[in-house]
């Protein structure tokens, strides 16, 4: 099956925003197994929008089209795909009563142009819009499919993972299941030279691994004839993946580090408490991030200043005097301390240079001390970057995050062991 | 001028990445008053990339290929693009040594593979990469003009605003110019009212609001004979603006608003300290985003628990009892608490309830209070946002964070009119 995205709507080609609709929609045909060649953007016109669609189904039998199903009479899409497949459109009254209702809780009259919304193709497949007014729609016809999705991201990915690609599912041959492995601590053409070629090579399950800002992702993904299936025919893969590269599996199915990492101190009802310098509140920004993170995170504290090292965190003046801020040293007292101060079972530690300015000879820019006091251990470690590039001091603090997170990760687990 | 975009690479079709470049390639033709109808996606596949390319010439007189400029077989955008104008490809001998140099300087030893990024169609006009090998490329031929660009955003961005800018600006009929005016704690919506509908339908200066995530930014554009013509030109619309939406108004041709803090507090001599429970180390974080920061950024605390916000800022455990740790009183002591702590000129802090759990009946979740103190006074400021959707609890964390960083800044611009 051939699929191709059509977004719609003048503000991406303004460049007001960032068209994420469409890899959204492309990352779930992939896993799907459905190929995409085209991806295409029109604004909120009648004729470029028809002949995009046009096209589009010229080449491809899956169409997603998102964006343009707003009120206002510039949302032309439901109309434009309507009159590509000959059909009328009819209001559909359990819509219409769902659109009144989320507009009466927010206080807001339902007009004439919030009842359009409600409008639906004859014979249409009504998705629900839980976050929002306008509903999905499928639309098939001679083995043509349109699919069209609300445009804003938070409408738009809810409704496609939780309703578009189980509809897709049913629609292809057999039964599709995938699952993503994610990695830190490896880079995507190393786990490439690790892992056997054939398991790259292979058609079902396939494997392709996608490189993330500092992370690698391994997506397995089976196709066959029930979920049982699919998912025997991914277990020796997976199970491969765990032998060569277990150590830099930091989860399956995961959102992120910062996730993983907080249910494994909850399950251990392990607290943490971060000191940070270099990142300067990232970490305990990512940990918080996550939904119930209060179960584990004690405190942090974010001093950037030497006066502030010792006064609040009590990094011994000498140790300051003696080996400067961004050392070992610093970093080990950090750590401990912060653990103290928040009766923590586990303090973590940031210092180093992240430019532009600042650096030593022995410590350039990209110099960075991480440390990570408890599970009866003060261990330090130091990263190097070189990275000169404009967002150099973004990517150098992003980057200590990630092997902050990844190091006390390690550590539980050496503990599980131990 | 119409202008066209066209993304290469099969790792935008699989949505393993979003088409960031896309959207930056559009503004900036935006803002040069160059209308784009279509953005394309296709693969690093020939057949495919040349059709687009056909297609896109058909239509619009410039073209902008992002992507497919690395050094293996797999990146084609160059060869197809220089056989459709007819051209033989030459190697630059200034950019095979810049290639080689960059090589050297990160250790890997130069390939045919790397040397094949410095050939060069016959003609075209080439623009050096800072952040990466492959250089950028302008080809012109009887009214039409593609533009080569590499796809990393890294090297995409700061090449396409410091060389391709200027490069089209001086191609266009005389001079543009615009400014971008930004503004925090008003709507698009109310805007769009408060402002003379003149100003928003004329076509030179040209008026543009950009709303984006809790933020709205105008951005005035002036065509004219001279830089000076088009300045003068825009001077009356910005006047209008700030008349009538200074207080709104945080900067001009400025990045973002945590810039904008630590200048200003950087000129003042003063110093910030934080003290945070619902944005868990973000405000930090966000200061210590800007280059320069650790002159203004005292030392942020992360108190989670009630706990810690008594003994670690401080805050009296009456307090916390009586009125709880998400309260008017709580905000204004932690703030208080912080600053002295720190010894800073101020204190802010923030506590709430971001959700999805926790919540009362007289304070729901959404319910946030931002405590500021310093400059002779301790302000409390109630927030109460009611969002429901899916990401909820990161919107709420982000919009407290703008939140205290504009009010910080406009205590300080009041401070200065006392």
């Amino acid at each position: 099956m051939t699929g191709e995205i059509i977004s719609v709507g003048t503000e991406l080609l303004l460049g007001q925003i960032v068209n994420t609709d469409a890899a959204y929609a492309a990352r779930g045909l992939a896993d799907l197994g459905i190929s995409v060649y085209y991806q295409v953007v029109v604004g909120d016109n009648r004729e470029r929008l028809s002949t995009a669609l046009e096209a589009a189904f010229s080449r491809s039998d899956l169409v997603i089209l998102t964006g343009g199903l707003g009120p206002t009479g510039d949302d032309l899409t439901k109309e434009v795909t309507a009159e590509y497949f000959g059909l009328p459109l009819a209001e559909d009254p359990a819509i219409a009563g769902a659109i009144a209702a989320r507009l009466a809780r927010a206080g807001i009259l339902c007009t004439a142009e919030s009842a359009k919304q409600a409008m639906v193709p004859q014979g249409a497949r009504v998705f629900p819009n839980q976050n929002g007014t306008a509903p999905g729609l499928a639309i098939r016809q001679d083995g043509r499919t349109a699919i069209l999705l609300p445009g804003p991201p938070r409408e738009m990915e809810p409704m496609f993972s939780s309703q578009i690609v189980p509809y897709l599912r049913s629609e292809l041959d057999g039964t599709i299941r995938s699952h993503c492995i994610r990695l830190f601590g490896i880079g995507e053409a190393q786990l490439e030279q690790d892992l056997p070629a054939a398991l790259f090579a292979a058609s079902n399950p396939t494997l392709a691994p996608y490189a993330k800002n500092g992370e690698v992702e391994l997506r397995v993904t089976a196709r066959g004839q029930s979920p049982e299936q699919c998912e025997e025919a991914m277990r020796p893969v997976i199970g491969t993946i765990y032998e060569i590269l277990g150590a830099y599996v930091y989860g399956v199915d995961v959102p992120n580090l910062q996730t993983v990492l907080v249910h494994e101190l909850e399950e251990r009802s392990m607290t943490i408490a971060t000191a940070e310098s270099l990142t300067g509140g990232l970490v305990s920004e990512r940990i918080t991030q996550v939904p119930g993170a209060s179960a584990v995170f004690a405190l942090g504290v974010c001093t950037y200043s030497d006066s502030m090292k010792a006064k609040v965190l009590g990094v011994a003046p000498t140790t300051l005097d003696a080996f400067g801020a961004v050392s070992r040293q610093t970093a080990g007292e950090m750590a401990h301390h912060v653990r103290e101060l928040a009766g923590a079972d586990i303090g973590v530690s940031t210092t180093g240079f992240a430019g532009p300015a600042g650096g030593t000879p022995e410590a350039p820019v990209g110099t960075v001390f991480v440390g990570i006091a408890g599970l009866g251990q003060t261990r330090i470690i130091r990263l190097g970057f070189d990275i000169r590039d404009v967002d150099a001091r973004s990517q150098i603090r992003h980057l200590t995050a990630l092997n902050v997170m990844a190091a006390v990760l390690r550590l539980l687990k050496k503990g599980d062991k131990a």
